[in-house]
Parts: C-alpha cells; sequence; structure tokens
C-alpha cells in the first residue's frame, strides 16, 4: 500500500525514474496528454477518475479539448508522496493498456 | 442556432445577465461550482462532457477534488460569442434539472 508519508527530494529523483514523461513543478508531479480529439481525452479522464476514487487520492487536472494536465500531490502531507507515484504509476498502465 | 460570432461588450453584459454567478476574466466566462464530493463534482462534469460533445463547444476546465472551474471561450473567434452564452445556459439548467 502506497504512503502519505512526504518523499524525500532523494525519493522523488528515484521514483520519478521509474515514471514516462512526469516533471516536478510547484511540488507535485505533473504530465501533459495529448489525444486525438474531445472524445478519446474524456474517455482517458473517465478512466483516471475510477482510478482515483478507487485510491481515495485525487488528481488537480484541467482538459482543453484534447489535452488533459494533470498535477499529483498530497495535500494532507503538503507534496508528493507515495500515493502521487503509485496514481501516476496506474495512469501510466492506463496508457498502455 | 448560437452564433460564433464575437459578441459586443455591451451584448456580453446584457447576456451575462440572463445567467448566474458567471463573470468574465481574460476573455472567457467563468464560473466555479463546489459539490459535496469529487463522485458528485465528476457526475456533473460527466453531463457537462456530453453536453460540449453534442455542442461541438468545449469549456476549459479544471477540476481538484470537489471543485468545477468553468472556462468557456470561443478560440476560432477569439473571444467570448453566443456559442459560449448558449454552453453556460446549458449548464445552468444542469443544476436545475
Amino acid at each position: 500500500m502506497a504512503s502519505r508519508t512526504l518523499l524525500s527530494p532523494e525519493e522523488q529523483t528515484r521514483q520519478l525514474a521509474s515514471l514516462n514523461g512526469w516533471n516536478i513543478v510547484d511540488g507535485a508531479i505533473c504530465k501533459s496528454f495529448q489525444f486525438a480529439d474531445f472524445v478519446t481525452a474524456w474517455g482517458f479522464m473517465s478512466r483516471v477518475a475510477l482510478l482515483a476514487q478507487q485510491m481515495d487520492h485525487h488528481p488537480d487536472w484541467r482538459n482543453v479539448y484534447n489535452r488533459v494536465e494533470i498535477s499529483l500531490s498530497t495535500h494532507s502531507a503538503g507534496g508528493i508522496t507515495g500515493m502521487d507515484i503509485a496514481l501516476a504509476t496506474q495512469i501510466e498502465q492506463l496508457e498502455i493498456g
């Protein structure tokens, strides 16, 4: 089970290396996704919404037509935790699956 | 059928008066919505997504847990048009219905 304890900067760097295209911005891990159109972007968002609800860990995200920007941090901890890495990892698997 | 022609400032003011709680920010009409939780916010977003796709007019929007911020403008026209007012009007009706 992923932890809601803050990751050290070294641990952030180490864990981010296992993900594809995520960057740290303002104390959160962020990635921009681009799809063919709104329908495809919304399909992706719907899958992320179900994951987020299941994990009880929700993204800060923005959508404009075919683009989705996701920002993950743990508000209760004030930064990046294992929960953010765990959700990002699950989102990565959606892209593949 | 709503038009994608830019509204004059006077027309923007007149049409905004028929809506509830929308403001003009950076050449778009904007409103923040707050719900009980993520599930309720996501339910609202899902209904807006279907409306937007049906109208072929999509929002710039952000969600954080139970909050949804919607910004509507018409990119092809470079500002606020009748399509934005039409979509905002439909969104208002979702809140009631």
